[in-house]
């Protein structure tokens, strides 16, 4: 067998990658084996093996860039010498969560519809499947602790209300981000910009 | 086979509810059979099928379950006379979720975070089972729609902002909900009173 180039190596995992997207997506995780993903992406079926060991691994990348997809746009503002206020925190990822399509890592189009559906299948296996929720639970925390180091700035500027708790209003802006992902693809949310509307009308501050 | 009473029908019922929620808890929805289920509740493999027509109802009867012990204090609240601003329709559901056990529609004690590792499974089937998202999106739409008017008499009052959307404040709700309850049970949540402290200190109105 020829060998492959490290590049076409890449190109080919981002394949699978999004052939696995497509089927968790339309026929959920548990419905979807390693076998349908190679078809999915027109590989032969021992293919996707040589990339990733279990389907928990993919699920696993996919999950890793949803987060980077979401959480990116926060974890930006609250690393920026600004004192965001809780309400510019969450607006900051409505955008995204709102968006048709984002890039991978590698340049490529993604829907987003599709990437958040597979969000929700990863949080069921947060769950009872430690390889999933080791990483899920290390993600999490790292945002929540950057968004509450942001308002502990904030709360010093005056930007954020002096009586919050910052660690407990960081779980609060990553609460209403997982609420409005689950009722983009679960519960009919369509107008997510005029969350941003309610945000600047006092709702949250 | 003798008949038996439409109360012990009623209780046995209730028993292979319990047993299933135990399994979907520990073991996940799609790692549990309709056999296991007979077997954690101690019945006859086929006992399962004169209740139940599938696994699908079973978690529908659970996530029906879930939804009346979560929303009910915040419908209740937001069917009162009063005006409630946003904070305290939010705070009446902490209540809730906050708790360790509560009691199901027969009575019986369930453990809180039991039901809600459920709750987070059921939404995964919402994305792909139509005979689940059917229900589920029917629930969901009776409590915003509830809220929404609630803040509609509130922003009258005054004791909702008079510039925010009712509709979507409701989403508002439902969206801190959700994302708490995921935290309580895949991110580490503990400390839900102390988010009522946060709501009194003014970070949502």
């Amino acid at each position: 067998m020829p060998r492959i180039t490290a590049g076409r190596r890449e190109a080919k995992r981002a394949e699978i990658v999004a052939a696995a997207r497509r089927c968790f997506a339309r026929d959920g995780f548990h419905q979807t084996s390693m076998p349908d993903i190679a078809a999915e992406a027109g590989v032969s079926a021992g293919a996707p093996y040589r990339y990733f060991t279990s389907k928990e691994e993919i699920i696993l990348a996919i999950a890793g860039d949803a987060f980077r997809l979401i959480f990116e746009p926060v974890e930006r503002l609250a690393e920026s010498a600004d004192a965001p206020s809780v309400a510019e925190l969450v607006a900051a990822a409505l955008g995204t969560i709102s968006g048709e399509t984002v890039q991978d890592a590698t340049g490529r189009e993604v829907a987003v519809e599709e990437l958040l559906r597979c969000v929700v299948q990863t949080w069921a296996e947060v769950l009872r499947n430690d390889e999933v929720r080791g990483p899920a639970a290390e993600g999490f925390e790292k945002v929540r602790a950057t968004i509450a180091d942001a308002l502990r700035r904030g709360r010093a500027a005056g930007t954020a209300p002096a009586a919050i708790d910052p660690d407990r209003a960081a779980r609060v802006v990553m609460g209403l981000l997982h609420g409005f992902l689950l009722q983009r693809v679960a519960f009919g949310l369509a107008d997510t910009a005029g969350f941003a509307d309610d945000l600047h009308a006092g709702l949250i501050l």
